[in-house]
């Protein structure tokens, strides 16, 4: 009986260990396999610009999104879905007025980038992130540690609302 | 005396046009060299991010600073002043709210890049462009036409009010 129980209490904690990778990869499917995009891709600073945006309010942060090679042919392509490989990074930054710019025109008018404050990922791996539209969301904070998983869990049903392919932004030409 | 009258008209229509070239090209001393840079660099869209910006009231735009590798280099290792070869693109666009993003967010949140505006470049070349701080300047329509002579004539002017070599903008790690 106590050796039952015991093996009672490792099935509970393995189970919940499952239930808890399951939580934090917001897999559908059992196993550990990551939703999450977990490490930056290299290089992606250097990658093409898609667009630039601002967003007002508490977000306070102005932005550009860089798209890799396969991003970049899709979007000035018109190709929907984007093909897998594709990756989209958005570089954020606080949005603030430039004393300098503004002092030369006058008045309050210019806005810059001022520091940094996370860089997002969308992957496109449509059998890794099958759970996901297909997409691996990630998100960095300035110092480079991953999003805490509340906030993570917010990227996917935010932007399965998006029109295309589940990407908000479209291509500046 | 009519011939000598001749040659003075004449002398005085070359000095004329020579005039109009110096002051369409700007530069101090005699001759056509072009002060201004009259082709788009190729493959600049490609190019690196170098910031991103939006310049509110009557301009209304958004966009994105780039910059060629010698730019990004020298930008990253926070040299100056630039070195000759330097090219910094500016892709501007018009500053719209994302009817899209909106809806989404259920405010009036997310500001995007609508149509292009302009694209304009400096261009370093100490040679070339010394009548006007080492570089040359150009802004191209949405039409890919250059920018008229009036605006044309705005750009050195205020860009040498900037305190680092001529460039307003600064890098957005």
């Amino acid at each position: 009986m106590k050796r039952f129980a015991l093996v009672l209490a490792a099935v509970a904690t393995l189970a919940g260990v499952v239930v808890s990778i399951v939580r934090a990869s917001g897999q559908t499917e059992k196993g550990a396999a990551p939703i999450f995009v977990t490490k930056m891709p290299p290089g992606f600073r250097d990658w093409t610009v898609i667009s630039v945006s601002h967003e007002a309010g508490n977000i306070n942060s102005i932005g550009a999104v860089l798209g890799n090679d396969l991003a970049v042919k899709a979007y000035r392509e018109g190709k929907l879905p984007f093909p897998d490989g594709t990756i989209i990074a958005a570089v954020h930054y606080t949005y603030v007025p430039s004393e300098e710019n503004n002092k030369v025109f006058g008045r309050v008018q210019s806005f810059v980038a001022g520091p940094p404050t996370n860089v997002q990922f969308e992957v496109k791996d449509s059998k890794k992130y099958a759970a996901t539209g297909g997409w691996g969301f990630g998100h960095f904070n300035k110092d480079g540690t991953l999003g805490n998983d509340a906030l993570m869990q917010t990227c996917f049903p935010c932007h399965a609302k998006a029109s295309r392919d589940l990407v908000f932004t479209q291509y500046a030409p």
